[in-house]
């Protein structure tokens, strides 16, 4: 099975068509000084992610993203052509980690993988299906890892017509 | 042991202060149509967060706002009182789960609990800390909870001096 590039936004694909270990990577995007500084007085508004002074006396000894920054770009990549899903990319949950902060001019890429697919009991035209990702930087630091439980359409079954 | 209010940014609390069973009261924020379409303008581009009539097509049934929307407010409102930690709030990861989408007008406030508090064996100065969090609308309905691991400075011990 071929992975999917970032045209797969072109292909979009129902539960039907996936399958365990199927993988697909995003394109990049290039997270930068303004940009962290920008969320973090939107959303998360502390010293080591809005002035790298400050930054360089805390735990993170310099300008570091906030993770929630770090999961939202995520979201992005794989919205745009990162995980190719009819109806998109709708979570129910799932478990998380950020075992490295994003800096500013880390190039971020998402890579994901199909780890289970379960068709619903009661709805036949849905399902829910597991999804691991992890999103690196240039250096191949993992800076964002997501197991996620997505809601996912189903092809309509011949026998329901 | 008394809950702490909004106000409880004045008073910040290493890891020696805290409790298992204890618990915070964030204050609240309104989420409108402009902040839902403006987020998911920038991270999460799919019609049922940025357009109501395209919403009414989907399972959403009306505009929702993107799940990491609603995650990065719950992180402002625990940041500006919410969980008051000397050091600020730390991340490692966690899980998640979005039981009902936030909507436009929803008042949002998170309740957190102390729930595990892990010295940490080799590093005297820290440790981690698992707080549980519920951020609820204004129908007391659930719109994130988490189970986050955070990282919790401790005070100087005595013997260490």
């Amino acid at each position: 099975m071929a992975d999917t590039g970032r045209d797969g936004a072109d292909k979009r694909l129902y539960l039907d068509d996936l399958q365990v270990g199927q993988r697909f990577m995003s394109g990049t995007h290039t997270i930068d000084e303004a940009q962290i500084v920008a969320f973090a007085q939107q959303f998360d508004p502390q010293p080591f992610h809005l002035d790298d002074a400050a930054a360089r006396g805390t735990m993170f000894g310099g300008l570091a993203a906030s993770g929630w920054h770090t999961a939202a770009i995520t979201m992005r990549l794989q919205v745009e052509g990162g995980l190719p899903l009819v109806g998109g990319i709708v979570g129910a949950g799932g478990e998380f980690a950020w075992p490295n902060p994003a800096r500013p001019g880390d190039i971020l890429r998402v890579e994901s993988e199909i780890v289970e697919i379960k068709p619903s009991r009661s709805r036949p035209d849905r399902g829910m299906v597991t999804v691991k990702s992890d999103t690196r930087n240039q250096r191949d630091e993992s800076v964002f890892t997501l197991t996620a439980r997505l809601v996912v359409p189903r092809r309509a079954a011949a026998g329901d017509i």
